[in-house]
């Protein structure tokens, strides 16, 4: 069994870890961390785990907990983890990230988003980026695994194969995107009552959303591995190398790559759509595209690639950690619509979680998630 | 492995059989009725199943189940099964209903509740009713089981050790209970339409709620089996005993037993809530009560009791088969107010049916039930 | 032109009240105040009101206002009103207070269900009770007015006429409150999230609720009336009399009046349904009950009884003043279920206010209140 | 008194149409249409009307209706009106007509994109667009006049300014919708369904979704105007040379203007959300893109431009006839992203159709709909 603990586990994304891993055959949790309810049987935070759960809420204590469990989850807001890592951590246990600490390479970038300054620039080339199914073969062996972001996740899986086989043209990308409410946490904000959330929609963040420069330099490697593909053949590890062209400021390689993305909220507790646009660079058809989605997810268990004519929904993937992909070719503007849908709690964070922690423990990648979608 | 067959796969309940039964370890889904559906792929009906169920929705035909299958889900309108059910089919396989057919044993209040005559009255009295908890004894040997309903599912456990030991006056109980909107089917009907049923909440079938007399039927037994103990002593067989006297309009006993029950409507997808109100027979405490609950519920996996002070909230069974219990004591009124919650979908009906097929067949009453509710 | 003051104007309620306000053609608001939100545009903290409402808030200062408003609306918490009102500000203005401070006749029953000490009890005499239909004589004189609970508004006048009618017994009354979250107020609580709200239904304030003693002294003041029309005859101001009698410990009369009172939290924004049942006590038909209603409430604008075999709705009185009744008698209990909904921020809180202020300042008591519901 | 019948009155903007009409003070109406509850109260229909509307639904009946309305609204499918409409009606009777018929210029593009042949051609060019705001000169003296769908109202007037100005580039605009759900109408449908609407958000009719020509086409006539307003000079009138222009085949100038626009379904209410993004043609500054919104909407009541920073949120123009605009410059990718929200009851249908309903018959033209947002 591995012995899991969670750093943040009174979050909705801490839940989620909950839900998931109490339902694992092959996980036990040994650590309800939660610096807010320390001492407060984790039930009475949460209802619906009265009776599963026994445990009480426990302060954060990283150094303790690395002596206690095989793997942390860290669930915790921006510049948590960066401040307490050490290499003697690293040593004694694994530790996947939920928050956006090891996800940039670039700390510039980091610290220009996040408006902090990062504590441990120096573990930001170990970090393995876990957006598994594109990451697939650096994960197993990684110590530290940057967890990707929600809307992230979506918007990059909706738009990989189209860039990584250049068959749009990436100064057009624009990314829409709506999320359920669970998105914005659990903190006691106004903005988020139910009476301020309920029968409204609104757009955030808008041009400023932490998510853009991730999404930006995991696409920027996509293309990248086009462009070396076709000059240099042969096998490629997506991640490092194009990680180092990102560090060295080549990211998005000889074409820029700078995309528009829009948040929304909306009155929904789950689910995160990304509606996406770029302009085609061929005459391409529903085949072709199709061809080139198949070509990288066909063997995936977790994406599903819908038939023509139908577009995601997130209500078809609530619960679990599928990832739902649909796309339209626009004739009249030359332009694709891509579209993806996932739940933001599974494959948006806790699912992609396990999903990581399974390959780096070497169970199988589905272990614990074949779990079917909840409707209605 | 067990084969299960669905008549009427594709309405909610039967589609929450379908992702219950996928997930079950023990059994496999070989049938998948839907007379509006015929030669549709399943997955079209529901996208949450694309890439999980391959197989096309079959028009209704019993006799042709009944070869294939070693159990069948009807989760059908009323009167279908009375009409086609059959000495020869039930030699064959065994039956779960989830419609109302067989659940009233005496054939007179199901003609006047529901408004059609039953065409199988002779097979009511094999009937054997599917509240786990209460029944558990009979259901292994069943060939027929009536699986109860949402509402009354809700009502019966909620209020039955207080009955079963006389602690409230059974001339007094009102059940006000509130429901989720999947428990009105999947047809399309004007009053379930998104903005006729958002934003508003409305009291329906009052006074006349075809689950009233079930309600009424299964606590008249409790009321029984209280008085047999007393005057009696030793060992009973609550509804052996229980029916007999009703088949013979003894109902309730010496005392009647008539609730009032209202229903509502209430803008969410899942969930019931069940209110009730009784005059309490004498001067119970916090601790009475509790010791009334723990009696007859303390070894109950599916059946959580609240400490104290907490209500239930149907947001922490969404997804599960659990039922949460607590109560009230109003010592101005002389009244309890107990409450109690469950997911219509599941512990409601889809996974009541399984709890039941898993006893029919030998396997853990838990088998592929143990799901922690899903939050948010 | 009524130049009106808002004491809380930045909560919903008060937030309600400047929208019935600025569309009302005899009134203007001269401020708008919040301690919360000191010299921040209105229309900052309330987008709706860009471009509606110029004004800046301002800070508490009863004094200030008295000398600058004709009438000023407290939507306050508990003891606000009580610990800062005074003779001299009576004499400048109008008080409409929307907080329970003088609802209650007799400070000790205040004292104990709120939990505080009051500040004014002298006053509680003086202040009228602002339940426009059942009070409208003692309105327009008022210059203190306790503008009703949202639940009581609707409690009371479902039950009003079969208990001044004695048509129900006193001693089984059960009222059923459900409600949208606007009655929850701004505040950012946790429980009051998005997602902790929605996709679910909790009853709270079991047996405890602060609106259980108002309803049963209203109600009480109805079965004195009932009893002394019968025995002495004559006109007979309600509130007047049977305050005298609450106050001196007569509450109810000759018949205790103890209510079980139950809210619940629905997931929508506004509205509340009260489901009231009460034992009959005579052989009543739908006549004879529709009778009663038509005698108390036929002239009424802001009632409306439903046909026969309706119930209310809370979508239909969306945005409103409107009181929807409607009733079923239950032959087989000899009960009676007398349904009530109401827009909880509309007549359950600032329409009844304005309506109100219209009988205290010589107005037409629909002015700036004929608004059609809104729907959906 | 303005006598108005309006035909479709019990779909959702039929009814909206008769609340805003029945508070108008110049307007009443005299023939609620509805082919499908002919003979029953309109209140039976809808609720909310109780004791407000007294008569009963009639019969479509045109002729018989001219001779008695002053004005007509049709609010029926397309189609309709066109196959009824004649010139001896257009003598007695003005008509707003709520359904496309009327909207396109040409016929072709009309055909093409709702399927259907045009039987009333002939009466295209004399149809007046009503979007109030842009072309308030046409109106007066319209006999038939066309209202706007409600994406076209949000998204026309959100990008308005900007392409008149030629702030941005034509081949580059991207709309994304976000509507709630009464857009659908009342229709009995499974995709309508409460519990298929709630708790999921989907693109549909990607890239073919009707109202995509008649932004094109109005946006069109912007493009150009701003065109002949360097070249030529003066004043000019917008759609009167933009439809001749139009018709001619010459839409868009010499710049052709082909928009992406996909519609989302939203689980609210109301409430229509356009984000629109587009490359800007220079270095515009936050100060430039508000002069150009000023210049255009400075003086109009109905659109209220956002302070910098400020996104609209469909909640703060719910129940109002109010368009809130704002927008973001993205210097990173050198594009806008403009944002617009409104009721898609009122100003996307029935609100904009009695705004124009005002100025044809002469009255200020925000009589009966200067109603305040409700909120929450």
């Amino acid at each position: 069994m591995i012995k899991a603990g969670i750093i943040g586990s009174t979050g909705y994304a801490g839940q989620e870890l909950v839900r998931l891993l109490i339902a694992h055959p092959e996980a036990e949790i040994v650590w309800y961390g939660s610096r807010s309810y320390v001492d407060e049987p984790y039930s009475r935070v949460y209802g619906n785990m009265f009776k599963i759960v026994d445990a009480d809420c426990r302060d954060d204590d990283l150094q303790q907990l690395a002596e206690e469990a095989d793997v942390i989850f860290t669930a915790t807001p921006q510049g948590y983890l960066a401040g307490v890592i050490s290499e003697d951590i690293l040593k004694k246990t694994k530790i996947i990230d939920l928050s956006a600490d090891f996800r940039l390479k670039n700390v510039n970038v980091y610290e220009k988003w996040y408006g902090i300054s990062h504590k441990a620039p120096a573990l930001l080339r170990e970090a393995v980026y876990g957006l598994t199914e594109l990451n697939r073969e650096n994960i197993p062996d990684a110590r530290l695994l940057a967890n990707p972001g929600c809307y992230t996740t979506t918007s990059i899986l909706t738009l990989y194969p189209l860039i990584r086989e250049h068959m749009i043209d990436p100064a057009t990308v624009i990314v829409d995107a709506k999320s359920g409410t669970s998105g914005a946490g659990r903190g006691a904000k106004l903005p988020n009552l139910y009476c301020e959330v309920n029968e409204s929609i609104k757009p955030y963040g808008v041009t400023t959303h932490r998510h853009t420069p991730e999404i930006e330099e995991q696409l920027g490697y996509a293309w990248l591995a086009g462009e070396y593909e076709k000059e240099e053949g042969g096998a490629w590890n997506l991640f490092r190398v194009g990680q180092k062209e990102y560090e060295e400021g080549n990211a998005g390689g000889k074409k820029a790559l700078t995309i528009s993305f829009t948040p929304h909220l909306v009155p929904m507790n789950r689910g995160i759509l990304a509606t996406c646009y770029a302009s085609l660079t061929g005459n391409y058809t529903e085949a072709d595209v199709r061809a080139a989605y198949e070509k990288y997810y066909g063997n995936e268990y977790f994406i599903r690639i819908l038939p023509e004519g139908t577009c995601p929904e997130t209500r078809w993937v609530e619960g679990s950690n599928f990832v739902d992909i649909g796309f339209k070719i626009d004739e009249r503007s030359g332009r694709i619509v891509a579209m993806g849908a996932l739940d933001n709690m599974v494959k948006g964070a806790a699912g992609q979680a396990v999903q990581n922690m399974n390959l780096m423990f070497g169970l199988p990648e589905t272990e614990g998630l074949r779990l079917p979608p909840v409707f209605p």
